[in-house]
């Protein structure tokens, strides 16, 4: 037969990040494409003692568990939420597959089709196809460095009267860039004056360069869970590893609970071995010193792909250094065409991701996202040369 | 703040089903609520091997996987489904978190706020629970003991124009009924004359008490996934454990496809731990020696209830013995409330499901669905004989 879809998924493009990683699977690409965490860091033999822990304990470890999440995870997640000035109860916190479903759950407790979500721009891509596939419209707020321009925010919420403000202020994706402390409190006091919640994604959070610096959450500005306008959610997938699509969201008493409605809808529960599993780590594993380790290695990549990248020489492709996260943003010269660049650059076998995908609505083309925790050393080097090759013939024509 | 929610999420009702189990947790209670497995049958040792032999495999085992699923499992899934004639390729499936993801992203991928589903009479409450989160208006068709009532089918189908027919042929929940052949071809025959879809929904196929009976799924009598007019879904969470989260839905390539779409923005993938687990699993041990028995042990809990309750000697409390699945459906006497008998059951610590929660529209109040799965012997023998002495109170009353 033929099947009719939802105009929402119809309308819904393909991530170009995924369609990308299945190009190259099993190919000799080096790849910056993908958000992938260094693999030679996860810490494996502590997830399979934490495993087996958790099998030994007994065959009701395998049953059904509950919608909200694992209780002991929950009530440890709270106490690591407190360390970060974040308070907040085990029911005021729902566990899902990864913080991706956290951004999911929100939107369809928050929204129906038409309503009108504020993002920073250019913003997660992924996040894009959550409010796409609801059917919202997605009004883009300009953004500079420090985060999103408050006066075009309040101009934005007056105009549009949006239901849902997104934002990643802290080693953004695909930017890497971290929000003002100023723009933090402007973005509340907005959120406050008109009524409209935020939801601050947080995955990248914990993966500072700087140990002392200190960029405080929104949730932890907003200083309370309960009746708070902000909504939080990160994610296990970049400090211990994604395969166990292990995230949470933390907020106001029923909003968690209209979300677990949902979730039961959704899913019922995500993985419960997972959710054991981690529980078990984190009381026989010392989490803090092993992001510690991932902290340094990814600074000490994105230091070397800084390197590589100044030693080209070239006069108009620019960045800024990231001070944490997984990612580095390119804004290549004007007029450039970071997709076509794709096409060239994947025929010389390395990969990244056109910083078009990451934008609501009027793309800047000449923009590009190159992740620097998957790679490293030789072929970090090797990678780089290949994309300094494929960017040299484009502007070697102009 | 004051939150604002959908109207789709406000109409929602909490599962009976999930809020008695969490009302339950931890008491002393015996419940025939939930339709939980038995846990002393959980495989875990050779879960648990499984999931060493992954770990033992590589540090990448814990890096990001595809969102349709872990290829090698999928792979093996095909070869199982062709053993019961359902000839499928890879390409043509998608895992999910348990079959409720698989019966949600089907409904997003096709529905829209306002559109029809036709559903079973009674039917599974938490797919209801789907269809109400996007919007959905679900039109009951008349079942009796062999399924859907044909003519009543094709009656709605006319009136309705409905987008989707939903179904639970083999073992339904909460009836536990087994659809005719009859009734089988005659909702396919509908199907295409008049182009609507059908989701069939299976997950206890498996768990059939006579050996040698045979029920073919609506999606083996369709003969065919690509262009094929069924959806299927099924899952490990009833022959393998429920902790582990996984199941999958099989149909037309340009439906999973569009799935997948959908499944990247809700959660990016389902936990890859968990599908390696069953993927080794299902290469060292024999699931259908495991299923073999579950079957025989669920069969002689379904006698052992049946028996309890033949011999409590009731006139007018009626049920039909279950060919399969995990669930006994009790017609209790005419205007009895069984909402009324679980709040006197409870108090006796004792629970079940009053069948009201699974009608879409005018429910028959005097209907309850006992698990027969969960409890054995002495345990259950106690369960049953609190649970006649409530209704012998209210039997006496009238």
């Amino acid at each position: 037969m033929e099947y009719r879809f939802s105009n929402y998924v119809e309308r819904l493009q393909s991530s170009a990040v995924r369609d990308i990683l299945k190009l190259t699977q099993g190919k000799e690409i080096i790849s910056f494409a993908g958000g992938l965490p260094a693999e030679e860091l996860f810490p494996i033999d502590a997830v399979r003692e934490a495993a087996d822990r958790v099998f030994r304990s007994g065959k009701n470890t395998l049953q059904y568990g509950l919608t909200e999440g694992f209780m002991p995870l929950r009530e440890q997640l709270c106490a690591r939420m407190a360390q970060k000035g974040m308070h907040v109860q085990p029911d005021e916190m729902i566990m899902t597959t990864g913080s991706q479903q956290a951004i999911d759950l929100i939107t369809r407790v928050l929204m129906e089709p038409g309503d009108i979500v504020l993002v920073e721009n250019p913003t997660y891509l992924a996040s894009l196809q959550v409010f796409n596939l609801s059917g919202l419209d997605v009004v883009p707020v300009a953004s500079d460095k420090d985060g999103m321009i408050i006066a075009e925010a309040e101009r934005l919420i007056k105009q549009h009267k949006p239901r849902l403000i997104y934002v990643v202020p802290t080693f953004g994706n695909p930017t890497g860039r971290v929000w003002s402390m100023e723009r933090r409190k402007g973005l509340l006091e907005l959120s406050h004056r008109y009524g409209v919640p935020i939801l601050e994604d947080d995955p990248y959070g914990d993966i500072k360069f700087d140990i002392n610096a200190d960029y405080p959450t929104l949730f932890s500005l907003e200083g309370k869970a309960d009746g708070g306008n902000v909504l939080y959610t990160s994610t296990f997938s970049k400090t211990v590893a994604p395969a166990l699509r292990t995230g949470w969201a933390i907020g106001s008493r029923n909003v968690i609970s209209m979300m677990a409605k949902a979730k039961q809808a959704a899913d019922l529960h995500s993985s419960s071995l997972d959710q054991q599993t981690l529980d078990q780590l984190l009381r026989h594993f010392s989490l803090d010193d092993h992001i510690q380790v991932i902290r340094q290695a990814y600074g000490d990549r994105m230091q070397q792909m800084q390197k590589l990248l100044s030693q080209q020489g070239w006069s108009d492709v620019k960045w800024i250094e990231p001070k944490g996260g997984m990612f580095l943003w390119l804004e290549l010269p004007e007029g450039l065409d970071a997709e076509a660049l794709l096409r060239a650059a994947v025929k010389k076998n390395v990969a990244f991701v056109p910083g078009s995908s990451f934008y609501a609505a009027e793309p800047a083309r000449n923009t590009a996202r190159l992740n620097f925790t998957y790679t490293q050393g030789e072929r970090m080097a090797t990678g780089i040369s290949r994309f300094a090759e494929a960017l040299n013939e484009f502007l070697a024509r102009r």
